[in-house]
């Protein structure tokens, strides 16, 4: 199957490629021309029952979404999107190859439109069979656009940190079918201006304090400016958790979390430098720790909770 | 256990980073400094029950091929390694967090060895629960070190075909463990004098197969002068099949196969530009098609056989 399902790949792969791909699928390694020397690389591995749920979920879908998350890391640093590899194991149980390499190009077409969109070509793919569950593995490839990228590590005191969107409740929907921050990401990495910037993918509360931990500083949220998406609302209905719970926690929000200097905050809270809304959420402390100041009341401890994949 | 992984994995990873790795484990993409803009990717999926047998083999064995295949595929375009990432599924039949970490770990110690020879640090990693068998994707990038890569394409009518060992059998042992002929591609490479070259992965006639129809040829294999190893001799005692017939289709032998001018042939058969030999085993013909020339009676059409993963 693998040699049939490669030849396709070559066939409908619909990113321009043509320039770039100096030796293309089908050898034993692909050729990409980059532009600049210093490769990003990034690897999201997406597994049935864990980031999916192949019983419920479309192999469009699923695609979509295996190449999205990539891509969201490869925004988190600033970088442009070059091109993508593709591992695919593919449960034993669909009964036949024919079927595997429908199932297969299935995944590929739901990758394609966001392959085009970020000119973000599949420039290599390997198939197997799996015993188990479906395992999708995409390694992306970008190049820098700017002299460094954004870090998670360079959050400073008195930093104002921002996101690009509502946060929580990701699982009713969105955490399938996002836009991947990739060209907010170029537009706010050539300012020059970020301090740290990293996507949300485990939650905002534990992803923060990675970007805390990693700047070695600390953060204060302000509880009131946390934005809560409506799909936060909406489950909160149900689980029995207050909906700002879901917005600190869900995960796979895939905005991007960002720190810049509270006078740059402020000009950017008004009007942001990119085609999406910064909304400033609470600042970066001298202090080690992570705490929320809740509208009425003494600033707390907040335990980072989030979705660990 | 992500963090805890990629946090280990930033402690172990033993191969000279510091000077070419921009951004390394732990942020949401690495940036690895590439000299030459060209950037060879391949990326090789395996699977238990497929490549190998997690309930037979070591995870550092599983780890050890893991590299090795990959790294076979970059010594197939005559590419330098530079650097790996690797995805993990681990099965979540493992009964906890820790009993998974540690495969893991072992895993990527398996790996160690072979990232460190070669200088090909792993700069990032990704692991998940799998609901069911061990998935491994490992993506390796690599630069070339000649103005082209070798590739499958560069068979011309007259050129010799020649091997860089015996082969079949693989399945007693090699497969496991081979020494990737990644240093003996740069001395090929470096010659100029290859005009097509790929690793021999499914097995010789299939691998064969593929390179004429790449290069729009046929082949004759000269039967006598194929390097039938010990391991498919000694296969073949229990089979029911002839020697020749696990060297013609056995797979992952991981050997480098390669075309060049008579003229180079004769003087690389003699003496070969790398550490290795260079076993002449028959020649590329004009007619497309794939043939056997036994070394009594008529030249017969041989069918392309292999080991499809």
């Amino acid at each position: 199957m693998e040699l049939e399902f490669v030849n396709w790949l070559r066939e409908h792969n619909q990113a321009p490629l043509d320039s770039r791909l100096q030796v293309g699928i089908g050898d034993d390694a692909a050729v990409l021309q980059l532009n600049d020397p210093r490769l990003v690389v990034s690897k999201d591995l997406l597994v049935d029952g864990v980031h999916f749920l192949a019983s419920e979920h479309t192999p469009e879908q699923i695609g979509q979404k295996a190449l999205a998350v990539n891509l969201s890391d490869l925004a988190a640093m600033g970088a442009r999107p070059r091109g993508a590899v593709l591992g695919l194991a593919i449960p034993a149980q669909l009964p036949n190859d024919h079927d595997r390499l429908d199932y297969a190009k299935r995944i590929v077409k739901g990758m394609l439109p966001f392959a085009k969109e970020f000119e973000c070509p599949i420039i290599g793919g390997d198939t197997s069979k799996s015993r188990g569950s479906l395992v999708i593995s995409v390694t992306v490839f970008g190049e820098l656009v700017t002299s460094e990228p954004m870090l998670r590590s360079g959050a400073k005191p008195d930093d104002v940190i921002m996101v690009t969107g509502p946060l929580g409740g990701s699982l009713t929907g969105k955490h399938l079918d996002f836009q991947p921050r990739v060209n907010e990401a170029f537009q706010l990495v050539q300012t020059g201006l970020v301090h740290a910037a990293m996507d949300i993918t485990d939650g905002l509360s534990l992803d923060l304090a990675r970007m805390i931990e990693a700047s070695v500083c600390g953060a204060v949220l302000e509880e009131a400016s946390i934005p809560v998406s409506s799909a936060a609302n909406e489950m909160a209905k149900t689980s029995g958790r207050p909906p700002l719970d879901h917005a600190l926690s869900d995960g796979e929000d895939f905005e991007l979390l960002v720190t810049t200097d509270s006078q740059t905050a402020d000009v950017w809270a008004e009007q942001a430098p990119c085609d999406c809304s910064l909304i400033p959420i609470g600042r970066i402390v001298a202090n080690r720790g992570l705490f929320i100041q809740p509208p009425i009341g003494e600033i707390r401890q907040l335990k980072p909770k989030g979705y660990l994949h």
